[in-house]
């Protein structure tokens, strides 16, 4: 696995990188950021918080706006951002803002144009991780967490896989995407007609009929303009009451969709990981 | 004064919101953001730091990327940050990200084709601050801050208008513009070819005469690409040491002049700012 360094910003007495590597699940080359605490130069491996941005983000969004590194300093996490989608132009795209590049909606495609390249729950789930672990002082302490399209990559791999993550957050998540315009298009698209096989990819499906459960925290903005439409916290709080699921939903009121809500309470996020990563 | 709202949004219990006006200093239509923190909602005038952005900025890089929104809504001040230049179809420009529109470098200019917009010196010191507290719940206690060639601004503004500003602060300024490529070719092009009309917008000249004090505090990357070249703190420090300025210089290192840096530092500009807006 090689994997080239792009940039590096020092920060809060870390360090922000830029990488590019070769995805074999992608099938192109792919571009991420990491932040690393000032702990990593005492020689500790630190625990990983995955983040998954969304809709037309790339690496850098969160990296710039949430100002989750001064948080990430203080409690020595490590934070890993991901591109929201495979890059290059022998990739799949679409002309809405909402398929295809920037849109990846972190599921495995099986329907051509895009299965040759859309594999990203596989990515974010095993290439990225290995490839983060193998390159860096971290440990194998692993949460994750997202906002929008990244809330519901992250409510779902976590939910999916509740060996491999101590805890879950997201930000204004599209929790229920089965029943949402957003949800519908892309995995028409991605995963084809039959909708039996975009249950794997619901939150509140897999919320409704957890067993194992991850520590979960979820944060929306009253004002959000996608909330009714799109989003359907309420879905996500009524499959935890089915299924007695660790879900704290918390509803701020005049909050909307954009980072200015994440900044404000980011660092909340940040703590609730920081409790469980903690913990042997 | 015409004002116009473009954008609200929620931040750290206070309000970002962007606003558009036609400016008669500058002869074009204008915008601005300002951060107003929780404190107006109970009739409190709070006081106003303005930031002042480097080259390329608008009004929304600080927003974005700063991370000031967290203390200010603590502190209880209100941020204003102005764009970099006048802007519109016919506005000068030149090709250079140097000059023209992104690069108004705070002056009067004197010069065609620049004179009939490029006075953003008047619009920051005069018309911007009326317009802000004729139309907010703000005191008319000001500070001033700015990056790079908004450092310059800041320093050569507070310098020059010591009774409006009760504390200065800069990251990487550009500390001796006569002596510097960015300052030659601007001032070159906004002021014409007699160096001494350069000296009143020039920091180090500035303080190495200055009589009346304003606290000042500047901090420095030390691993900034522009330090050697553009920058030259050690001018300034050295005028500071010559007219006994109150000047708090600071070099970090392994920091460059991105916002990761910024937002590393902002914390202890809003506070060194607040010591001195909280006097009487």
């Amino acid at each position: 696995m090689t994997i080239e360094n792009l940039s590096v910003n020092k920060s809060f007495g870390g360090w922000h990188k830029q990488y590019s590597h070769q995805s074999k699940t992608l099938n192109c080359t792919m571009r991420f950021a990491i932040y690393l605490p000032p702990h990593i130069s005492n020689g500790s491996n630190v625990p990983v918080l995955y983040w998954l941005s969304g809709l037309t983000c790339t690496d850098e969004n969160f990296m710039h706006k949430a100002g989750a590194q001064r948080i990430a300093a203080e409690l020595g996490i490590a934070i890993v951002a991901p591109d929201t989608s495979p890059r290059g132009d022998d990739v799949a795209d679409d002309e809405g803002y909402d398929l295809g590049k920037g849109a990846g909606f972190y599921v495995n495609a099986t329907q051509a144009p895009w299965e040759r390249h859309y594999q990203m729950y596989d990515y974010v789930v095993n290439e990225l991780p290995q490839l983060v672990e193998a390159t860096f002082p971290v440990s194998d302490k692993r949460a994750i967490a997202g906002h929008s399209m990244g809330g519901h990559g992250a409510l779902t791999i976590a939910m999916r896989n509740p060996e491999r993550y101590t805890s879950v957050s997201a930000f204004s998540p599209i929790s229920n995407p089965l029943n949402c315009p957003w949800g519908e298009k892309a995995f028409s698209a991605y995963l084809g007609k039959d909708r039996a096989t975009w249950r794997e990819y619901d939150a509140s499906e897999l919320m409704r009929a957890a067993t194992q459960f991850v520590p979960a925290l979820v944060d929306q903005g009253a004002s959000d303009d996608f909330l009714t439409e799109q989003l359907k916290p309420e879905a996500l709080q009524s499959a935890a009451h089915a299924s007695g699921y660790p879900l704290a939903l918390n509803l701020y009121e005049g909050y909307d969709h954009s980072y200015y809500f994440i900044s404000s309470f980011i660092e909340g996020h940040l703590r609730f990981h920081a409790e469980y990563l903690s913990k042997v």
